[in-house]
C-alpha cells in the first residue's frame, strides 16, 4: 500500500481509496529534483504546495499543462479543475496582504471539486464593507476566513451565518504576536461558535477541509 | 434585535433566525442568579455550558425537566434532544481523562439535532485499539477527536477517513506544554489534511461545529 | 515631597500638584492594617483599588462615608464623585463576565470628574447589538472598550468613531491565550487606528487615562 | 460605502465621514504597483506607512509633491501638513536608535493637523537629561514616549505630567525580551497611571491616537 | 567532604572552607522534620530560607535563640548577626508589596556580616522620592534594588551611582508579564551598566551576592 | 486485542505481548472507583502512577498486598518486585526536593526487573560531593539523573560515564523558568552527548526507559 | 588531562578513556581554520558535526580520506566505520524533509560502531506504511525516530516495540510551534513509555545515545 | 549636564562625575556617520560597543590610535588601557564559540582599569578541565563566566569560589531555548549563590559590572 520514490520518499498509494483525495506534495523543503521524481509517479489530482518557480518548472516538464499560481505557490495536475460538485465555498479575506494564503485555499477547494468565490479586503475596521455582502456570506456552504493582525474577522463572520467557518490566521503583522500568533489566538478564542482553525498560513489545509465539509 | 437582561447581559434574540442555532450561555464566570435570570428569557434550545451543580439547580428551578450532565457540565432545555437529522457525528476520545470534554461535545451535537456515538480510550500508544474500529470511523459524517498529552490521535484518524475531523485538545497532561498547549500545537501541525481545531477543552465548540458540518 | 507611612510606605504628597490627580493605593498585596494606616494620611480624592471586603471595612472605619463597589473592588473617598467636567466617557463591555473590570474603569473616570455611561454585552458575535448603538458610540469624548476571549470589540468600535479608544483586555477565557494574553495581543494588533491598550484587567488604568483624555 | 481597487483591495470610502481621518495604506506587504493603484484613488490626507524607496517612487509618480521621509518610511499627500489645530503633541525618544519610530509618530500627528515637537536621547540611565526639560514635558497636550531596551521612560514621564501618555515600545535591543517584548511588558506594567500602549514599532498608531486625543 | 543526613540529604561540609559561607537550607519543599534533622548538624552561620512558621518552630526547638522574620521567611542561627565588616549594603525597594523580598535580602547580607540599610517605596512614578536620597544612594558599597511591575527602578539607580547594583525582580504585578517576567526582562535590558540580576523573588541570592561584593 | 472497562476505559490487553511490559494506569485524573475497576482486570505487573492515598486504598482493597510508596505516589502489584535481571540502574538526585520523582523512577525500574541504587543530594554547587562517587557512577548500566532548578547535573554526569543517561527535569524551583522549564531546557541543551530527556517530573517514564535500556 | 589548541580551544584528551568515545567537534560557529587546527590534534574516531563544505575541505586537507556527507553535514575520520558490534540501530524518518537529521543520526551510530538501517517517509497520516514494517521495527536493539510537524511518530512506534526509542524533533514545519517546538512537546508528552528525547535537529546526539544503548 | 549631538543624540556629560565611568556608545543601530559625530565630542575613556569594521574605520579617522578588536566588536580610546588598579578579573569561557562575548567582557574590564585573564573551553562535560585550574579560579577578585548551550558552568564555578560571579549567557546553541534563553534560565536558577546575571551576549555589561565590583 506504499511505494518508495528513490531513497527519500514513499508514496501513500492507498490514500485516494482510503480518504477520497490524493496525497499532496509539500515542496518547500524538497529539491526540484525530488519533487520532479515524485511528480512522475503521483496519481492524477495531486496538488503540489509551497512550490517556488524552480519547483514549478521541474514539475511542468514532466507534467505538461499543470496549473501554477506563483502567488499561491500551488501546482495542480491536470491543469483544469474537475466539474464542481457539492456546496460552494466562499473565501473571505481581511486584507490585501492575506491574498496569497486566500488563493492557496481557493485553488485547493477548486481542484478538489468545489465551486468557489472570493471576497477581498473586508477587515473589521470598516465593518460596513463586510455587512454589504451579508447575503453572499449566507449563501455559501462553507466559508474560509483568512486574516492576519488582529484576526477578528472570523468572529464577526461566524456570528452572521449558519454554515461552518474555517479560520486561517496569517503571518501578516508585526510586533507583539508576530508571525501569526496573535490572529491564531484570536481565532481559537472566537466568541462565535462554528469556527474550526487551521495552522498559520495553511491555505491548503483550509481549502481541503472546506472541500470535505461541502462534499455532499 | 437584542434584549437586555437586568443590567448585566443582553440577549441576541435574532441569533436563531440569523444562524439557525440559539445563543449558548457560558456559566463559568456568572453567578447562579445571573444564569437563572437569563434562563427565564432564553429561547428553547438554549444550552448552558460550564455549569456547576449550583448553576444547574438554579436553572432547573425555572426550567424544570432540563437535562444536566455534571461530568460534561452541560445543561439543555428542553431535556430531550430533537429528532436526529443530517449525518451522524462520532466522538473519538484518546483517554479516560478526556471524557468530560468528549461528553460536552457529544451532548452539544445531540441537542443540536444529530445522532451521535462515542469511542473511548483508543490512544495511539496501542494503535491496534483504534484500527479495530476502522469501519465505524469511516461511517461517520464528521468525527470529533478529543486528546490531551501528545495529541497525536487526530493525525492518525485524519489519515484514515474522508469525512472532516474536528480536533479538540484537552488540558490533560503535565510538564512541558501543560494546560493543553502540547496537543494544541500537535493538532495545528497535523500532517493529515482535513483537521479543524478548536480551543483547548472546548467540547461545546467542537460539538457545535460538527453539528453544522453534518446539518445536511 | 514624600512622607513615610510606618516603615512600609512613602506617600507621594506632591503627586496632586504635579499631575492633577492623587496617588491611588493598590490594596491587593497590602494588609488591611497597612491600607488603614495609609488611608489616615491620604489626601481627598484618593482611590483604593483591588480592595477586598476586609480592606473596605478597614478604610471605612477611618474614612466614614467612603464609597465601595465590591464587584469593582474599588473604594473612593469622599463617597460622592465631583461635579462632572470635560467630555463624557462611554464604557463598552463585550460580555457579562467582563463587568467587574468595566465597572472599575467607570468608577475611576467618574471619581476623577467625568460623566460616564455603560453599554453591556455587545460582543462581535452578534454585531447588530453593537451597531444599534452607533450614535451613542459617536457621542462620547472617549470610549473604554473592555473584552476578554477574542478581544475583537475594540477593532470594530475603533473603526466606527473619531474619539480615542482605550482598550482593556480581561482575563476572561480559557485554553490557548488564557489569562488575557489572547485579547491583549488582538488589541495591540488592532487593524483600526486610535486604540491605546492598558494591562490585562487594568480597569483603573483605563478609567484614569480616559479621564485625562477628556479633561478638557 | 466601499470601492474595489483591482482584485486585491477595497477602499473604505466612508472612513473620513465616519471617523474624521482617511484610511492609511500599509505598504510593507504590498507591491509598488498595488500601492500605486491605490494611490490613484485614495482621498487627500491619506498616509502611506512602512513605505520603502520603491513604494515612494511609485506613489510620487502619480501624486507629485507627496512628502517622503525615508527614515520614518512615511509618505503623505498633499506634501504640506494642514494648519495645526488642537493641542500640541510632544514626542519623547529614549535613544538614537528609536528615532525612526519617533519620527513616524511625529509626522503622523503633524499631517493629521497637530503642532509637534521632538525631544531625543533622554533615557532614564541619565535621568537628569529628562528632568532638565520638565516644563516642556508639562506644556504638551499629549506625550508620545518611544523607547526600546528596558522601556522605562514612560513610567517616569507619566509620573511627571497630567496629560495622557502614549507609549511606543521599539524593537531596539537584544537577548532576553528582544524584538520589543521587554519594553512592551514594561510599559503595560507601568506603575504610573495615564499610559496607553500601542504595538511594538507602531509609530503611526501612536501619532494617530495622539492626534485624536488632542483634537480639541 | 560531604555528610549524609538521613536518606534524604547530604551536607556540603566543605562549603565554608571552600567558599567562606555556609550552605543555606531551602525549606520550601522540605518537611519540618527534614529541616529539623538538617538543623541538628548544620554549622553555625547557616541560614534557612523560605521557612514557614512550622519550619521555624521545628528549627527553634533544636536551635534555641535562632532569629526568625516571618515576613522574610528567613531563619538564622545564631540569632544575632556577626559584627559588620566590609562595605555597607543599601536595599532600595520600589513598593510596599516588594518588602518581603527586600527584607530577605537585607537579613541575608546582615547575617553574612555586612552593615545594611533600607529605603522603601521610592518607585519611579514619583521620581523625586528617589532623588531626595541621592547622597544616601552614593554612599553604599553595593545597592540591592527590589522591584515588581515595570521593574524600572534599577535602571534609574544604576545611572546615579558608581557602586554595583544587584537587581531583584519580584512577582508583584498582574496581567501581561505576571509572575515577575516583566520586571525580570526590564532589568536584563537595563540601559544603565553595572546591574547584575538574580532570579525573581530571590532575596537570599541578592543578599548573598551583595555580601560577597562588599566583603573587602 | 483490547477490552472495555465500563464505559470509560479500554485495556490494551496485547501490550505485554507486543512490548514486554504491561500498560500502566495514570491515576491522577481518574476517580478511585475508576482505578479500582481497572485494577480488577489489570494483568500482573501493572503499575499505578500518580496515585494518591484514596487511589491506593481502592486498589489495595481488590489487590491485597500491593506495594504503595506515598512519596513516589506509585502502586505495584504484586507487591514484591521480580528477581532482578539485566544491568543495574543508578538513580542520581540533585536535591532533597527532587526525591519524590527520583523514587518514582527507582521503583519503576525495580518493578520492571532491574537492580537499582540511589545517590541523593549531589548537586553541582558542591561538585566534590558527586566526584567522590565516580566509580559508583561508572559501574551502572544506565543512570537516571533527576534535577530541578538549574538542571546542570546531567551534563556533568554525562561527561563522566560511558553508559546512557536518562535526564528527568523536576518542577522544583521558582521564578524564571519555573515549573521545570529551566532544567528541561538545560538538559535538552546538554553539552555532553548520551543524554535522553523525558518530560518534567516524569519519573515513571525515566524508570521505564532505563529498564528497557538495561534489559539485556 | 586537557590540551590547549591555539588560544581558542582545549581538547579533552581524557574523554575516550573516561567515556569510551572521543569528543566531537561542533563546527557551526568555528572558522575553517579553527576546525583545521583542531583536526590536526584530534584522536582517531573524532566526528565533526554541522560541517559545511568549507569546513570539510579544511579537514580533508589535513585528514585525507575523511568521510563527508554534505546532507548530514558530518565528517568522520578515519573514513570507514569500525566493524559493527553490539545491537543494531534502526532510524525511522517521518518525511523526506527530515532526512538530513536522520542521516546525521545514522552516520553517528555507524561510526561509533553499530550496524544501522533507515526507514523513510512513514509518517502517521498513512499509518499502514509504518505497520507494513512491524517486524523490522521489532528486530532493532534501539530505534531513532525522527519527525517534524506534529511529531506523532515516536508515540506510535513506542507502542509497538520493546526496545528503547530515541526521539528527535526536527525544525521542519511552519506556523504555530515552528522551529521544532511542536514536535518537541509532542515527544515529551508521548503517551507511550520508553521514549527519550534529544534537542531539536540533534541527530548527532540521537545517534550517540543509541550507540551507547546498544553497546553491548 | 547634557549636550546635544546633531539632532539625533544627547551626551550625558555628567556621567563620569556621577558614576566614575564614561557613557559607552552602542554602535549597532547607528550609522558610521552618527558614531563618528559622537566620537568627536566623547570624553576620553569612552568605549564603543558592537562596532563593525565600518564603525571602526569612522572612529579611527577622528580618534587615531583607538584600539579595535573585530572579534569583540569593541573600540576604545585612548588605545592603551589605564594602569590596572583594584582586584583582578578572570574571564572563564565554556566553549570556543563563546569567545567573542568573553573578549568583549575582558576588554571592557581592562579598559576600565582592571588586570584581566582568560580561561577558555572548560565546559562542564569535561569537568576535570575546570578543576585543574581551581587555584586560578580562587585567586580572582571577580569571575566572569561566559557560556551558551546548557549554561551550567556558572553553577559549578560559583560553588568553588568565594568571589562574586558575573554570569553571561550567550546565544550559542540551537533548538529548544535557542538564542540564549536556555543558558539564561539556567543561570538565573543557579543552585550556587553569588551569581549575578546580565543579558544574553552582553559582554560589555559583564565587564563593566566586574570592574565596579573589583574597583577597590
Amino acid at each position: 500500500m506504499s511505494e518508495p520514490v528513490g531513497d527519500f520518499a514513499r508514496l501513500d498509494t492507498d490514500r485516494t481509496r482510503r480518504r477520497g483525495y490524493a496525497e499532496a506534495v509539500f515542496c518547500e523543503s524538497k529539491t526540484p529534483d525530488q519533487v520532479c521524481a515524485i511528480a512522475q509517479v503521483a496519481p492524477p489530482g495531486t496538488l503540489f504546495t509551497r512550490a517556488n518557480p524552480e519547483h514549478a518548472a521541474a514539475v511542468q516538464e514532466v507534467l505538461p499543462g499543470a496549473f501554477y499560481d506563483p502567488l499561491a505557490r500551488l501546482l495542480a495536475h491536470p491543469g483544469t479543475p474537475p466539474e464542481p460538485s457539492g456546496e460552494s465555498v466562499l473565501v473571505v479575506c481581511a486584507g490585501t496582504s492575506d491574498l496569497p494564503v486566500a488563493r492557496e485555499a481557493l485553488h485547493t477547494a477548486r481542484f478538489l471539486g468545489r465551486s468557489t468565490d472570493l471576497l477581498v479586503d473586508v477587515g473589521v475596521a470598516g465593518i460596513h464593507r463586510l455587512l454589504e455582502h451579508e447575503s453572499r456570506l449566507r449563501a455559501a456552504g462553507c466559508l474560509i476566513v483568512v486574516a492576519g493582525m488582529d484576526g477578528a474577522l472570523p468572529s464577526v463572520v461566524g456570528g452572521l451565518v449558519s454554515a461552518p467557518v474555517v479560520a486561517v490566521p496569517t503571518s501578516v503583522g508585526y510586533g507583539a504576536g508576530a508571525g501569526g500568533i496573535a490572529p491564531l489566538l484570536t481565532m481559537l478564542n472566537s466568541c462565535a461558535p462554528g469556527v474550526g482553525v487551521v495552522n498559520i498560513d495553511n491555505g491548503y489545509g483550509a481549502g481541503h477541509l472546506a472541500a470535505q465539509i461541502t462534499a455532499r
